[in-house]
């Protein structure tokens, strides 16, 4: 049967004002091998791949592909319904680097400490701060969870978290990924960590239901393993039913 | 006489953590057109094309071109410091956005209003801040302002300044690009308004020391007309030595 993937990649921008947006540096390359691992597969029948990313994301060039350009995660989430509404998901990758963070206000230091930020003469109501303010100080509120969005939208799809964390001990690293798993009622979590990212390099454990875990060195293993563990879940469902 | 040119491109990316940074919708696309412009340029003998930028802004693919990735708007300082060691400038074509603050520190609404943002325990001492923080804020403070180091560091280069302004009248754009120019002796100034940069349009004004200015209405324009004023300042310079 035909399958329609969905990839979220690279990272995500948050706006700031006309000009300036607070983003990271995810490069993408992730979401770029999982589509092409997917798009070569023998096992897996493709009707569709829609790669949802920030607009300045590199993207695959290939026909199956269908680039959804989002912005920031709130974005991200309005596009997922959105597409959710219109086609039948059968997998998500959700390889994007969503920010935790989004701006609620620009102010000064003065006026967070004076508890005056809400005050009406916002400072960014000309579009583009000003070069001239001191002590400009940016509110950060958090952005919607979209990973916990997904199976609440389609309970049926089968969804790939990913956890990245900084210099952290493998276990560590293992049990942060399986409660996100776990939280959010995904099949598989690609655990990896910042300081096992380099240049061709790239480490990530690749965790099941069961909070086993197998562990690949470069993206194109990790993209390999998801596709393949993607399509067994295929396989498994179409011989239950 | 051999030439040797910097251009500065795209935007500027201020490092929040491990992987988060504050940057800029410039796309860079100016500053390809005016590396462009100069080595096809038939009146300027280029030496070296200095292209200076953020890890992430596109380049041009050019042999008289070489690339020197810098981080922030001190990386570019100190980027252009080390080069202007080196070698003799010729000119400057300064089309970066550069960012006017950067990150001072990571903090709690709570700490800032209690004055205790310098606290030892700083929370960004993890490398990457917790995805489980409510109401982060972000203290910025001001950059250097690279431009006002050009004429400083080497007198004699020619310096071509940019100013991006968000829906303001002419008038006011040139008066503000003017003034930019006069106070760091810049030799030209492109004035530009972000609500007349829409695909391939791009509306800029090229404001010489008189006060004059001329408009040209794409990116290829424009570049050809910096690089067309800056080789008029050259044989000028010639004649006069």
């Amino acid at each position: 049967m035909v399958k329609n993937i969905v990839i979220t990649a690279g990272g995500t921008s948050e706006r700031i004002d006309d000009v300036r947006v607070i983003s990271n540096f995810s490069s993408g390359r992730l979401g770029l091998a999982v589509a092409k691992a997917f798009s070569e597969s023998d096992t897996v029948d493709i009707g569709a791949i829609y790669y949802l990313c920030d607009k300045n994301t590199v993207v695959p060039e290939n026909d199956k592909v269908k680039v959804i350009r989002v912005a920031g995660a709130q974005g991200l989430l309005n596009g997922l319904q959105d597409l959710f509404q219109q086609e039948k998901i059968d997998a998500v990758v959700h390889a994007m680097a969503v920010s935790d963070y989004t701006v609620k206000q620009v102010s000064t230091l003065e006026a967070v400490r004076n508890r005056e930020e809400n005050k009406p003469e916002n400072i960014l109501n000309q579009g583009k701060i000003s070069s001239e303010m001191d002590d400009l100080v940016i509110l950060l509120k958090k952005t919607p969870k979209v990973i916990g969005e997904i199976k609440k939208i389609q309970p049926d799809t089968i969804l790939v978290g990913f956890k990245l964390l900084t210099d952290v001990s493998r276990e560590h690293l293992i049990q942060i990924g399986y409660r996100l798993l776990q939280k959010n009622d995904c099949d598989f979590v690609l655990a990896n960590d910042l300081t096992e990212i380099t240049g061709d390099r790239h480490r990530g454990h690749l965790i099941a239901k069961d909070g086993s875990y197998q562990t690949y060195e470069t993206k194109q293993e990790i993209a390999s393993a998801i596709v393949n563990h993607v399509s067994k879940v295929f396989q498994d469902k179409e011989a239950e039913s």
